[in-house]
Protein backbone atom coordinates (compact mmCIF):
# COMPACT_ATOMS: atom_id res chain seq x y z
CA UNK A 1 0.00 0.00 0.00
CA UNK A 2 1.61 3.50 -0.82
CA UNK A 3 1.62 6.00 1.56
CA UNK A 4 -0.97 7.73 -0.63
CA UNK A 5 -3.56 4.94 0.21
CA UNK A 6 -1.97 4.57 3.63
CA UNK A 7 -3.60 8.38 3.98
CA UNK A 8 -6.62 7.97 2.04
CA UNK A 9 -7.54 4.81 4.16
CA UNK A 10 -6.91 6.31 7.19
CA UNK A 11 -8.77 9.56 6.24
CA UNK A 12 -11.72 7.47 4.96
CA UNK A 13 -12.35 5.32 8.27
CA UNK A 14 -14.57 8.74 9.61
CA UNK A 15 -11.65 9.33 12.06
CA UNK A 16 -12.44 12.27 13.84
CA UNK A 17 -9.05 13.08 15.08
CA UNK A 18 -7.38 16.29 13.75
CA UNK A 19 -4.91 14.11 12.40
CA UNK A 20 -6.65 12.73 9.93
CA UNK A 21 -8.58 16.22 9.44
CA UNK A 22 -5.24 17.50 8.32
CA UNK A 23 -4.29 14.57 6.11
CA UNK A 24 -7.08 15.26 4.08
CA UNK A 25 -6.64 18.64 3.40
CA UNK A 26 -2.98 17.96 2.77
CA UNK A 27 -3.72 15.78 0.39
CA UNK A 28 -6.48 17.32 -1.25
CA UNK A 29 -3.66 20.26 -1.47
CA UNK A 30 -1.48 18.33 -3.07
CA UNK A 31 -3.70 16.71 -5.68
CA UNK A 32 -4.54 20.37 -6.58
CA UNK A 33 -1.33 20.66 -7.03
CA UNK A 34 -0.37 18.22 -9.02
CA UNK A 35 -3.46 18.85 -11.55
CA UNK A 36 -2.93 22.22 -11.15
CA UNK A 37 0.34 21.74 -12.92
CA UNK A 38 -0.80 19.08 -15.82
CA UNK A 39 -3.57 21.54 -16.67
CA UNK A 40 -0.91 24.37 -17.01
CA UNK A 41 1.50 22.42 -19.47
CA UNK A 42 -1.51 21.67 -21.29
CA UNK A 43 -2.40 25.44 -21.16
CA UNK A 44 0.67 26.49 -22.06
CA UNK A 45 1.42 24.11 -24.61
CA UNK A 46 -1.82 25.65 -26.57
CA UNK A 47 -3.86 21.91 -25.83
CA UNK A 48 -7.25 23.92 -25.49
CA UNK A 49 -7.19 25.61 -28.84
CA UNK A 50 -10.63 26.77 -28.35
CA UNK A 51 -9.53 28.56 -25.22
CA UNK A 52 -12.07 27.14 -23.31
CA UNK A 53 -11.34 24.20 -20.71
CA UNK A 54 -13.40 21.36 -20.35
CA UNK A 55 -16.42 21.20 -17.99
CA UNK A 56 -15.33 20.77 -14.23
CA UNK A 57 -17.44 16.79 -13.91
CA UNK A 58 -15.26 16.05 -17.36
CA UNK A 59 -11.70 17.29 -15.88
CA UNK A 60 -12.79 15.49 -12.39
CA UNK A 61 -13.30 11.75 -14.54
CA UNK A 62 -9.94 12.61 -16.97
CA UNK A 63 -8.13 13.44 -14.02
CA UNK A 64 -9.93 10.65 -11.32
CA UNK A 65 -10.24 13.82 -9.50
CA UNK A 66 -13.03 15.23 -6.76
CA UNK A 67 -14.86 18.20 -7.83
CA UNK A 68 -13.39 19.98 -5.10
CA UNK A 69 -9.79 19.18 -6.10
CA UNK A 70 -10.71 20.27 -9.84
CA UNK A 71 -12.16 23.46 -8.22
CA UNK A 72 -9.12 24.08 -6.31
CA UNK A 73 -6.71 23.80 -9.16
CA UNK A 74 -8.91 25.86 -11.11
CA UNK A 75 -8.36 28.15 -8.20
CA UNK A 76 -4.25 27.97 -8.51
CA UNK A 77 -4.10 28.64 -12.31
CA UNK A 78 -6.57 31.63 -11.88
CA UNK A 79 -4.19 32.97 -8.72
CA UNK A 80 -1.42 32.72 -11.08
CA UNK A 81 -3.57 34.86 -13.84
CA UNK A 82 -3.62 31.69 -16.51
CA UNK A 83 -7.65 31.42 -16.64
CA UNK A 84 -10.67 33.09 -15.43
CA UNK A 85 -14.45 31.85 -14.96
CA UNK A 86 -16.93 33.09 -17.18
CA UNK A 87 -20.68 32.55 -15.65
CA UNK A 88 -22.05 30.84 -18.35
CA UNK A 89 -19.66 29.77 -20.12
CA UNK A 90 -16.91 28.03 -18.07
CA UNK A 91 -13.37 28.35 -17.28
CA UNK A 92 -11.23 30.01 -19.98
CA UNK A 93 -7.81 31.15 -21.20
CA UNK A 94 -6.89 34.42 -20.52
CA UNK A 95 -3.30 34.46 -20.47
CA UNK A 96 -0.85 33.36 -22.25
CA UNK A 97 2.86 32.66 -21.85
CA UNK A 98 5.10 33.37 -24.54
CA UNK A 99 8.72 30.78 -25.88
CA UNK A 100 11.76 32.18 -24.89
CA UNK A 101 14.25 29.63 -26.32
CA UNK A 102 17.12 28.74 -23.90
CA UNK A 103 19.11 27.05 -26.17
CA UNK A 104 20.24 29.92 -28.49
CA UNK A 105 21.30 33.35 -27.62
CA UNK A 106 18.96 35.76 -29.46
CA UNK A 107 17.15 38.74 -29.06
CA UNK A 108 13.47 39.29 -27.95
CA UNK A 109 12.10 40.32 -31.48
CA UNK A 110 14.14 37.49 -32.78
CA UNK A 111 12.59 34.57 -30.63
CA UNK A 112 9.16 36.42 -30.46
CA UNK A 113 9.20 36.87 -34.40
CA UNK A 114 6.24 34.33 -34.90
CA UNK A 115 4.17 35.83 -31.92
CA UNK A 116 3.76 39.33 -32.56
CA UNK A 117 5.64 42.48 -32.54
CA UNK A 118 8.06 43.93 -29.96
CA UNK A 119 8.34 47.61 -29.49
CA UNK A 120 10.54 49.42 -26.89
CA UNK A 121 9.50 52.21 -24.75
CA UNK A 122 12.75 53.49 -24.02
CA UNK A 123 12.60 55.54 -20.70
CA UNK A 124 16.03 56.33 -20.11
CA UNK A 125 18.74 56.08 -22.63
CA UNK A 126 22.34 58.28 -22.20
CA UNK A 127 25.39 58.10 -20.71
CA UNK A 128 26.76 57.24 -17.10
CA UNK A 129 29.95 56.17 -15.26
CA UNK A 130 30.56 52.73 -14.85
CA UNK A 131 30.53 51.04 -11.12
CA UNK A 132 33.13 48.83 -10.78
CA UNK A 133 31.18 45.78 -11.02
CA UNK A 134 29.75 47.02 -14.18
CA UNK A 135 33.13 48.23 -15.56
CA UNK A 136 34.62 44.74 -14.79
CA UNK A 137 32.26 42.94 -16.39
CA UNK A 138 32.46 44.98 -19.50
CA UNK A 139 36.17 45.17 -19.30
CA UNK A 140 36.24 49.21 -18.92
CA UNK A 141 38.12 51.51 -16.43
CA UNK A 142 35.86 51.99 -13.29
CA UNK A 143 34.14 55.27 -13.47
CA UNK A 144 34.37 55.47 -17.36
CA UNK A 145 30.82 56.47 -19.09
CA UNK A 146 28.92 53.04 -20.36
CA UNK A 147 25.83 53.41 -22.34
CA UNK A 148 22.74 52.82 -20.15
CA UNK A 149 19.76 52.01 -21.56
CA UNK A 150 16.57 51.40 -19.40
CA UNK A 151 13.64 50.28 -22.05
CA UNK A 152 10.58 49.03 -21.34
CA UNK A 153 9.71 46.12 -24.06
CA UNK A 154 6.27 45.39 -25.13
CA UNK A 155 4.67 42.10 -27.62
CA UNK A 156 1.79 43.03 -28.96
CA UNK A 157 1.47 46.27 -27.22
CA UNK A 158 1.57 43.85 -23.74
CA UNK A 159 4.21 44.83 -21.33
CA UNK A 160 6.88 41.80 -21.44
CA UNK A 161 10.11 43.11 -19.75
CA UNK A 162 11.44 45.79 -17.83
CA UNK A 163 15.55 46.01 -19.27
CA UNK A 164 18.32 47.75 -17.47
CA UNK A 165 21.41 47.38 -20.00
CA UNK A 166 25.22 48.63 -20.32
CA UNK A 167 27.34 48.92 -23.31
CA UNK A 168 30.76 49.98 -23.46
CA UNK A 169 30.46 54.14 -25.10
CA UNK A 170 32.80 53.34 -27.81
CA UNK A 171 30.12 50.88 -29.09
CA UNK A 172 27.01 52.52 -27.29
CA UNK A 173 27.20 56.19 -28.76
CA UNK A 174 26.38 54.49 -31.87
CA UNK A 175 23.30 53.21 -31.01
CA UNK A 176 22.18 56.56 -29.96
CA UNK A 177 21.10 57.57 -33.42
CA UNK A 178 19.32 54.30 -34.16
CA UNK A 179 15.70 53.14 -34.00
CA UNK A 180 15.90 51.73 -30.29
CA UNK A 181 11.80 51.71 -29.99
CA UNK A 182 11.70 48.81 -33.08
CA UNK A 183 14.93 47.05 -33.00
CA UNK A 184 16.95 44.57 -30.90
CA UNK A 185 20.05 45.53 -29.71
CA UNK A 186 21.15 42.41 -30.32
CA UNK A 187 20.71 43.37 -33.83
CA UNK A 188 22.04 46.93 -33.49
CA UNK A 189 25.22 45.51 -32.23
CA UNK A 190 26.40 43.32 -34.86
CA UNK A 191 25.44 46.11 -37.59
CA UNK A 192 27.30 48.68 -35.87
CA UNK A 193 29.95 46.64 -35.43
CA UNK A 194 30.27 44.12 -38.27
CA UNK A 195 30.78 41.66 -36.36
CA UNK A 196 28.83 38.50 -34.73
CA UNK A 197 27.91 37.79 -31.52
CA UNK A 198 29.47 34.94 -30.16
CA UNK A 199 27.72 33.97 -26.74
CA UNK A 200 26.39 34.66 -23.29
CA UNK A 201 26.94 33.65 -19.61
CA UNK A 202 23.38 34.28 -18.11
CA UNK A 203 21.69 33.51 -15.34
CA UNK A 204 17.69 33.33 -13.94
CA UNK A 205 16.20 33.70 -11.09
CA UNK A 206 12.44 34.12 -9.53
CA UNK A 207 11.85 37.00 -7.75
CA UNK A 208 9.12 39.31 -6.18
CA UNK A 209 8.72 42.49 -8.31
CA UNK A 210 9.07 45.50 -6.16
CA UNK A 211 6.38 48.12 -6.21
CA UNK A 212 7.85 50.27 -8.69
CA UNK A 213 9.20 47.79 -11.45
CA UNK A 214 5.43 46.11 -10.48
CA UNK A 215 3.97 49.62 -11.91
CA UNK A 216 5.75 50.11 -14.64
CA UNK A 217 5.10 45.77 -15.58
CA UNK A 218 1.28 46.95 -14.95
CA UNK A 219 1.59 43.67 -12.84
CA UNK A 220 0.21 43.94 -9.36
CA UNK A 221 2.73 44.13 -6.89
CA UNK A 222 4.73 41.61 -5.35
CA UNK A 223 4.07 39.12 -8.82
CA UNK A 224 6.55 36.83 -9.72
CA UNK A 225 9.39 37.95 -11.99
CA UNK A 226 11.75 35.94 -14.14
CA UNK A 227 14.78 38.02 -13.69
CA UNK A 228 17.59 37.51 -16.40
CA UNK A 229 21.08 38.59 -16.26
CA UNK A 230 23.02 38.30 -19.27
CA UNK A 231 26.64 39.40 -19.96
CA UNK A 232 27.36 39.27 -24.36
CA UNK A 233 30.13 38.55 -26.00
CA UNK A 234 31.38 39.86 -29.11
CA UNK A 235 32.37 36.78 -31.29
CA UNK A 236 36.38 37.71 -30.48
CA UNK A 237 35.22 37.33 -27.13
CA UNK A 238 34.74 41.04 -26.01
CA UNK A 239 31.96 41.80 -23.74
CA UNK A 240 29.84 44.46 -24.92
CA UNK A 241 26.36 43.91 -23.71
CA UNK A 242 25.18 43.86 -19.25
CA UNK A 243 21.60 43.29 -19.10
CA UNK A 244 19.64 43.17 -16.13
CA UNK A 245 15.89 42.29 -17.61
CA UNK A 246 12.50 41.43 -15.09
CA UNK A 247 10.21 39.64 -17.60
CA UNK A 248 6.15 39.47 -16.45
CA UNK A 249 6.18 35.78 -15.01
CA UNK A 250 2.65 35.52 -16.13
CA UNK A 251 4.04 36.09 -19.44
CA UNK A 252 7.14 34.37 -20.31
CA UNK A 253 8.34 31.15 -20.31
CA UNK A 254 11.68 29.75 -21.10
CA UNK A 255 12.21 26.56 -22.59
CA UNK A 256 15.44 24.85 -23.98
CA UNK A 257 17.03 21.15 -24.09
CA UNK A 258 19.69 19.89 -21.64
CA UNK A 259 22.16 16.62 -22.35
CA UNK A 260 23.18 14.39 -19.92
CA UNK A 261 26.85 14.71 -21.32
CA UNK A 262 28.88 17.81 -22.84
CA UNK B 1 21.65 65.57 -23.20
CA UNK B 2 20.20 62.51 -22.23
CA UNK B 3 16.57 61.96 -20.98
CA UNK B 4 18.23 60.95 -17.86
CA UNK B 5 20.03 64.83 -17.63
CA UNK B 6 17.27 66.30 -19.11
CA UNK B 7 14.76 64.72 -16.25
CA UNK B 8 17.64 65.50 -13.78
CA UNK B 9 17.95 69.27 -14.59
CA UNK B 10 14.05 69.82 -15.22
CA UNK B 11 13.63 68.34 -11.33
CA UNK B 12 16.71 70.13 -10.00
CA UNK B 13 15.22 73.69 -11.28
CA UNK B 14 13.11 73.91 -8.00
CA UNK B 15 10.26 73.47 -10.58
CA UNK B 16 6.92 72.64 -7.75
CA UNK B 17 4.88 70.82 -10.27
CA UNK B 18 3.74 67.89 -9.74
CA UNK B 19 5.21 66.37 -13.29
CA UNK B 20 8.55 67.48 -11.87
CA UNK B 21 8.14 65.61 -8.05
CA UNK B 22 6.84 62.64 -10.26
CA UNK B 23 9.93 62.67 -12.20
CA UNK B 24 12.37 63.49 -9.50
CA UNK B 25 10.22 60.22 -7.63
CA UNK B 26 10.81 57.93 -10.70
CA UNK B 27 14.41 58.25 -11.37
CA UNK B 28 15.18 57.89 -7.65
CA UNK B 29 13.22 54.51 -7.89
CA UNK B 30 14.88 54.11 -10.94
CA UNK B 31 18.56 54.42 -9.94
CA UNK B 32 17.53 52.39 -6.80
CA UNK B 33 16.59 49.12 -8.97
CA UNK B 34 19.79 49.67 -11.23
CA UNK B 35 21.73 49.53 -7.77
CA UNK B 36 20.12 46.73 -6.29
CA UNK B 37 20.64 44.95 -9.29
CA UNK B 38 24.28 45.61 -9.07
CA UNK B 39 24.98 44.56 -5.42
CA UNK B 40 22.54 41.80 -6.24
CA UNK B 41 25.19 40.40 -8.37
CA UNK B 42 28.07 41.29 -6.50
CA UNK B 43 26.22 39.63 -3.45
CA UNK B 44 25.29 36.08 -5.28
CA UNK B 45 28.63 36.19 -6.76
CA UNK B 46 30.25 36.29 -3.16
CA UNK B 47 31.41 39.65 -3.87
CA UNK B 48 31.29 40.43 0.38
CA UNK B 49 33.44 37.64 1.22
CA UNK B 50 32.50 38.58 5.35
CA UNK B 51 29.29 38.41 4.99
CA UNK B 52 28.75 42.83 5.37
CA UNK B 53 28.26 44.97 2.70
CA UNK B 54 30.24 48.41 2.62
CA UNK B 55 28.76 51.27 4.85
CA UNK B 56 26.03 53.38 3.06
CA UNK B 57 28.36 56.48 2.90
CA UNK B 58 30.68 54.13 1.02
CA UNK B 59 28.08 52.54 -1.98
CA UNK B 60 26.57 56.05 -2.10
CA UNK B 61 30.53 57.10 -3.42
CA UNK B 62 31.28 53.87 -5.22
CA UNK B 63 28.09 54.16 -7.16
CA UNK B 64 27.70 58.17 -7.56
CA UNK B 65 24.07 57.81 -5.86
CA UNK B 66 22.65 59.68 -2.77
CA UNK B 67 22.05 58.21 0.25
CA UNK B 68 18.26 57.93 -0.27
CA UNK B 69 19.39 55.87 -3.31
CA UNK B 70 21.56 53.35 -1.32
CA UNK B 71 18.77 52.81 1.23
CA UNK B 72 16.19 52.52 -1.08
CA UNK B 73 18.08 49.75 -3.01
CA UNK B 74 18.95 47.84 0.39
CA UNK B 75 15.55 48.39 1.04
CA UNK B 76 14.95 45.95 -2.13
CA UNK B 77 17.53 43.67 -1.42
CA UNK B 78 15.95 43.07 2.15
CA UNK B 79 12.31 42.46 0.90
CA UNK B 80 13.75 40.01 -1.66
CA UNK B 81 15.52 38.17 2.22
CA UNK B 82 19.10 38.71 0.39
CA UNK B 83 20.33 41.12 3.64
CA UNK B 84 19.24 42.37 6.37
CA UNK B 85 19.70 45.55 8.60
CA UNK B 86 21.62 44.85 12.24
CA UNK B 87 22.05 47.67 14.49
CA UNK B 88 24.99 48.73 15.26
CA UNK B 89 26.44 46.10 12.50
CA UNK B 90 25.05 47.68 9.14
CA UNK B 91 23.54 45.83 6.33
CA UNK B 92 24.98 41.90 5.95
CA UNK B 93 24.03 39.25 3.53
CA UNK B 94 21.69 36.63 5.24
CA UNK B 95 20.60 34.63 2.41
CA UNK B 96 22.66 32.71 -0.32
CA UNK B 97 20.94 31.57 -3.33
CA UNK B 98 22.65 28.48 -4.98
CA UNK B 99 23.67 27.65 -8.37
CA UNK B 100 22.15 25.55 -10.59
CA UNK B 101 23.69 24.41 -13.61
CA UNK B 102 21.66 25.43 -16.96
CA UNK B 103 24.10 23.67 -19.20
CA UNK B 104 24.21 20.18 -18.53
CA UNK B 105 21.01 17.55 -17.43
CA UNK B 106 22.26 16.72 -13.73
CA UNK B 107 20.66 16.07 -10.47
CA UNK B 108 20.31 18.38 -7.49
CA UNK B 109 22.89 16.42 -5.10
CA UNK B 110 24.65 16.23 -8.28
CA UNK B 111 25.03 19.86 -9.08
CA UNK B 112 24.84 21.36 -5.76
CA UNK B 113 27.78 18.58 -4.37
CA UNK B 114 30.00 21.83 -3.33
CA UNK B 115 27.84 23.75 -1.64
CA UNK B 116 26.38 20.70 0.80
CA UNK B 117 24.41 17.67 1.56
CA UNK B 118 20.82 17.29 -0.10
CA UNK B 119 18.13 15.40 1.80
CA UNK B 120 14.92 14.59 0.07
CA UNK B 121 11.64 13.97 2.50
CA UNK B 122 9.51 11.53 0.57
CA UNK B 123 6.55 13.11 1.40
CA UNK B 124 3.88 10.47 -1.12
CA UNK B 125 5.31 7.18 -3.12
CA UNK B 126 2.97 4.64 -5.07
CA UNK B 127 1.55 4.03 -8.02
CA UNK B 128 -1.12 6.05 -9.77
CA UNK B 129 -2.92 6.23 -12.75
CA UNK B 130 -1.86 8.40 -15.56
CA UNK B 131 -3.99 11.00 -16.27
CA UNK B 132 -3.86 11.13 -20.42
CA UNK B 133 -1.10 14.64 -20.42
CA UNK B 134 1.55 12.30 -18.29
CA UNK B 135 1.35 9.15 -20.48
CA UNK B 136 1.35 11.05 -23.68
CA UNK B 137 4.58 12.26 -22.59
CA UNK B 138 5.92 8.77 -21.06
CA UNK B 139 4.39 7.05 -24.03
CA UNK B 140 2.54 4.92 -21.93
CA UNK B 141 -1.80 4.28 -22.45
CA UNK B 142 -3.94 7.06 -20.51
CA UNK B 143 -5.01 5.30 -17.36
CA UNK B 144 -1.79 2.81 -16.75
CA UNK B 145 -0.33 3.27 -13.32
CA UNK B 146 3.03 5.32 -12.85
CA UNK B 147 4.96 5.65 -10.04
CA UNK B 148 4.16 9.26 -8.74
CA UNK B 149 6.44 10.69 -6.06
CA UNK B 150 6.39 13.73 -4.01
CA UNK B 151 9.52 15.48 -2.02
CA UNK B 152 10.54 18.34 -0.84
CA UNK B 153 14.16 18.63 -1.18
CA UNK B 154 16.32 20.30 1.27
CA UNK B 155 20.16 21.66 1.28
CA UNK B 156 21.89 21.11 4.64
CA UNK B 157 18.73 21.14 6.04
CA UNK B 158 16.90 24.32 4.54
CA UNK B 159 14.29 23.80 2.19
CA UNK B 160 14.85 24.14 -1.47
CA UNK B 161 11.90 22.29 -3.74
CA UNK B 162 9.02 20.69 -4.20
CA UNK B 163 9.42 18.11 -6.85
CA UNK B 164 6.52 16.29 -8.09
CA UNK B 165 7.48 13.06 -10.40
CA UNK B 166 6.30 10.69 -12.57
CA UNK B 167 8.23 7.49 -13.95
CA UNK B 168 7.02 4.13 -15.99
CA UNK B 169 6.23 1.66 -13.43
CA UNK B 170 8.13 -0.70 -15.52
CA UNK B 171 10.96 0.90 -14.24
CA UNK B 172 9.56 2.51 -11.12
CA UNK B 173 8.88 -0.31 -9.22
CA UNK B 174 12.31 -0.72 -8.32
CA UNK B 175 12.89 2.79 -7.20
CA UNK B 176 10.10 1.78 -4.64
CA UNK B 177 13.30 -0.16 -2.37
CA UNK B 178 15.78 2.67 -2.82
CA UNK B 179 17.12 5.08 -0.64
CA UNK B 180 14.90 7.84 -2.07
CA UNK B 181 15.75 9.96 0.78
CA UNK B 182 19.42 10.53 -0.07
CA UNK B 183 20.15 9.56 -3.76
CA UNK B 184 18.70 11.53 -6.89
CA UNK B 185 16.09 10.10 -9.05
CA UNK B 186 18.76 10.48 -12.11
CA UNK B 187 21.43 8.32 -10.49
CA UNK B 188 18.89 5.51 -9.39
CA UNK B 189 17.47 5.20 -13.05
CA UNK B 190 20.60 5.02 -14.91
CA UNK B 191 22.10 2.51 -11.76
CA UNK B 192 18.69 0.48 -11.86
CA UNK B 193 18.07 0.42 -15.83
CA UNK B 194 21.79 -0.06 -16.68
CA UNK B 195 21.80 2.95 -19.15
CA UNK B 196 22.89 6.84 -19.04
CA UNK B 197 20.28 9.82 -19.53
CA UNK B 198 20.41 11.23 -22.13
CA UNK B 199 18.34 14.54 -23.01
CA UNK B 200 15.56 16.93 -21.03
CA UNK B 201 13.42 19.15 -22.27
CA UNK B 202 12.74 21.79 -19.51
CA UNK B 203 11.04 25.01 -19.33
CA UNK B 204 11.36 27.55 -17.08
CA UNK B 205 8.96 29.56 -15.09
CA UNK B 206 8.17 32.36 -12.85
CA UNK B 207 4.97 31.96 -10.58
CA UNK B 208 3.53 33.39 -7.26
CA UNK B 209 3.71 30.13 -4.54
CA UNK B 210 0.07 29.01 -3.50
CA UNK B 211 -0.62 28.88 0.07
CA UNK B 212 0.28 25.07 0.23
CA UNK B 213 3.45 25.14 -1.50
CA UNK B 214 4.71 28.13 0.27
CA UNK B 215 3.79 26.19 3.87
CA UNK B 216 5.38 23.23 2.68
CA UNK B 217 8.53 25.20 1.54
CA UNK B 218 8.42 27.18 4.50
CA UNK B 219 8.13 30.30 2.27
CA UNK B 220 6.25 33.12 2.40
CA UNK B 221 2.38 32.93 0.52
CA UNK B 222 3.02 34.32 -2.32
CA UNK B 223 6.71 33.79 -2.73
CA UNK B 224 8.78 34.14 -6.21
CA UNK B 225 8.85 30.27 -7.06
CA UNK B 226 11.69 29.27 -10.07
CA UNK B 227 9.14 26.79 -11.51
CA UNK B 228 11.20 24.01 -13.79
CA UNK B 229 8.99 21.46 -15.75
CA UNK B 230 11.65 19.02 -17.28
CA UNK B 231 11.04 15.81 -19.00
CA UNK B 232 13.82 13.16 -19.58
CA UNK B 233 14.67 10.82 -21.69
CA UNK B 234 17.10 8.00 -21.61
CA UNK B 235 19.74 7.67 -24.06
CA UNK B 236 18.04 5.34 -26.24
CA UNK B 237 14.94 8.31 -26.44
CA UNK B 238 12.95 6.69 -24.44
CA UNK B 239 11.00 9.13 -22.05
CA UNK B 240 11.43 8.55 -18.43
CA UNK B 241 10.94 11.06 -15.72
CA UNK B 242 8.54 14.03 -16.00
CA UNK B 243 8.96 16.77 -13.03
CA UNK B 244 7.35 19.57 -11.61
CA UNK B 245 10.00 21.17 -9.49
CA UNK B 246 8.98 24.28 -7.80
CA UNK B 247 12.43 25.75 -6.56
CA UNK B 248 12.65 29.06 -3.72
CA UNK B 249 13.30 32.00 -5.46
CA UNK B 250 15.57 33.02 -3.01
CA UNK B 251 17.86 30.36 -2.83
CA UNK B 252 18.33 29.44 -6.01
CA UNK B 253 19.69 30.59 -9.49
CA UNK B 254 20.38 28.70 -12.70
CA UNK B 255 23.07 29.63 -14.89
CA UNK B 256 24.79 28.60 -17.88
CA UNK B 257 26.09 29.43 -21.45
CA UNK B 258 24.21 30.53 -24.64
CA UNK B 259 25.64 30.99 -27.91
CA UNK B 260 24.81 32.73 -30.87
CA UNK B 261 25.14 30.00 -33.53
CA UNK B 262 23.82 26.71 -32.91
Amino acid sequence: MSPADRIRDHAGQGATTVAAHRARRRLRADRARQLADLLRHQLLAGGFPDGALPHETTLATDYSASRNTVRQALDLLRAEGLVERLPGVGTVVVAQKYPHGLDRLMGLAETLREHGHVTNEVRTVGPAPAPSPVADRLHVPPGTDVLYIERLRRLNGLPLSLDLTYIPLDIGTALLSEDLENTDIFRLLETLTGRHLGHAEISLEAVNADAHSAAVLQAPRGAAVLMLERLTYLADGRPVDLEFIRFRGDRISMSGLLHRSL
